[in-house]
């Protein structure tokens, strides 16, 4: 069987998830991996060669489908449009104000260069995005509402480590369930922040500091907690290794509507995750597959899951795909 | 705005339902309905022309997308592979063991005249359906499992009426809660027939008739009814018509797998439907929408949800999906 070659660029959790992923489907080859760092002081989790990053450009024609494991602050839309110049490139960006303008940037990379760019892959952007869209469509009268948890927040976990006083933390997103049940309900309510979401935090104090006040500047933050119900709970360093190592997440998408006679519909989409990087890599690989085989098509430029027919990132015959899952 | 033109043809539940779905889209004008009816008689829900199924060749050049209202056993393999001839078309022809071959013959005709024709539209086949593709690709260590109800089945409440001493009666498809659990809790259990769903039945007796003998017939149906539970009601056929005259239905499509290092994913889709008929018809007026910008992009042949990109379904620019629903 020819093998779709498969290139990670970064190689932190998101990397060593792609590899593993890939790991899972027979098509699939990861051929390189591609660091900032010294090649020889990155441990891959499964064999595999690892090369600096300027060395991609004797890659192109061992590479299918590059695929960009880098954050999306700052590496990402540097990396992604200097990438798509040489390969076929699969990314997770997903800081939504900034993807119009992010799309238009590595379209025009990649229609310069004749390849084709998969931004915003993921679960959110990604799955997410596909329920929106396709119960907006199916159902045009009504309201979709994203709820997100119970997962970890790395970006409220690390403000949570900035508080003085405090020496680690770990932040959960918890999705109000009686807020789920009125959507559930039909009730299409309007729902503030504060309605949606609560916000759990595990914190390590250091030795001596002010419990009171660490937990008081927490709730009080601007922007992370000031609009959430929060709670602070003080545990000790052993039990934050113990109980809150993992990287679990999840969400849900609902969308309440109904028909032109008043019939109601309730379409909903969850996800319940034990590792959300894990999660976001395997559905990464399901579009480097889907990219591969838009690219032999001829097709070219940056695209999203919308873009995207479900067929190409099925590894079964398109036949087979309507015997066995239609 | 320019509207995109539909047509009706066939005038049932289904066909009442695509009339109001186009009703709740601003880019949808629907032309005629056409039925094998004298048209004097078909009483429409809402204002349009009604002509017979014969008159179609003289509105080639008036409607853009023809919908197949009919039955999957009789009316669509004849009518899907004419009118494709003529027009573009979507239908929700659902009896899967026979899409492949359905599927060929709807392909050469729309190939042959230069058209384009969606089957198998709908929410199972049709959503459902996307969830499994979409689910298996992402995550593709695991098992899927899809649960139907609670909702009203057509095919056993007809069975059940054709039973000796029955006047009326509704059949009610529900799923068993437990084994949900047991999918949801990642015990990738193997499910026998019975375990996955329960048949409740609400029968209205002729008078004098034998309940006993009623309810052993029908627990007793091969194929409908013996290898499920089944719970058999008598009632009278004023709590029929109040009670359970609607068509309510619904699912769920639930995959439980796990990456390469054992963490456990879960993945979920639900429906919960005042109404089948007018959820089906919702769905075959979105895709409508999609049939006709990939018409104009040249496509031709037979397609299934399986090969239409999201963005088709979607009313929005392509600019304005990724601003607001990416």
């Amino acid at each position: 069987m020819e093998k779709i070659r498969i290139g990670i660029y970064g190689y932190g959790n998101l990397g060593r998830g792609v590899q593993y992923a890939a790991s899972q489907n027979a098509d699939m080859e990861v051929v390189a991996v591609f660091t900032r760092r010294d090649p020889e002081t990155v441990q891959t989790v499964l064999p595999v060669k690892v090369e600096r990053t300027d060395k991609i450009k004797e890659y192109t024609d061992k590479i299918d489908v590059m695929i960009l494991c880098g954050g999306s602050a700052t590496d990402l839309p540097e990396q992604s449009k200097e990438v798509v110049k040489l390969f076929n490139t699969v990314d997770s960006f997903d800081t939504h104000p900034k993807i119009p303008a992010y799309f238009e940037k590595l379209d025009a990379a990649a229609k310069e260069s004749g390849h084709l760019g998969a931004m915003s892959i993921g679960w959110d952007p990604g799955l997410f995005s596909l329920s929106r869209i396709y119960f907006e469509s199916v159902a045009p009268k009504g309201s979709t509402y994203t709820f997100w948890g119970k997962g970890v927040s790395q970006g409220h976990s690390d403000a949570i480590r900035r508080v003085p006083g405090v020496k680690d933390a770990k932040q959960y997103t918890v999705p109000v369930e009686s807020a789920l049940e009125r959507v559930r309900n039909g009730e299409n309510p309007n729902l503030s922040t504060r309605e949606k979401h609560t916000r759990l935090c595990y914190v390590v104090a250091e030795e001596g500091a002010d419990l009171a006040l660490i937990e008081k500047k927490i709730k009080e933050m601007p922007d992370y907690f000031a609009d959430y119900d929060t709670e602070v709970h003080f545990i000790s360093e052993e039990e934050l290794k113990t109980q809150h190592s993992g990287m679990p997440h999840g969400g849900f998408v609902l969308r309440s509507s109904e028909s032109a006679t008043g019939n109601k519909f309730l379409t909903e989409f969850s996800l319940k995750l034990d590792s959300n990087p894990e999660f976001t890599s395997s559905v990464l690989i399901a579009y480097a597959r889907a990219i591969y085989k838009m690219a032999k098509e001829g097709k070219t430029g940056a695209v999203t899951v919308f873009d995207i027919a479900p067929k190409y990132l099925c590894a079964m015959s398109e036949a087979e795909q309507r015997k066995s899952l239609l």
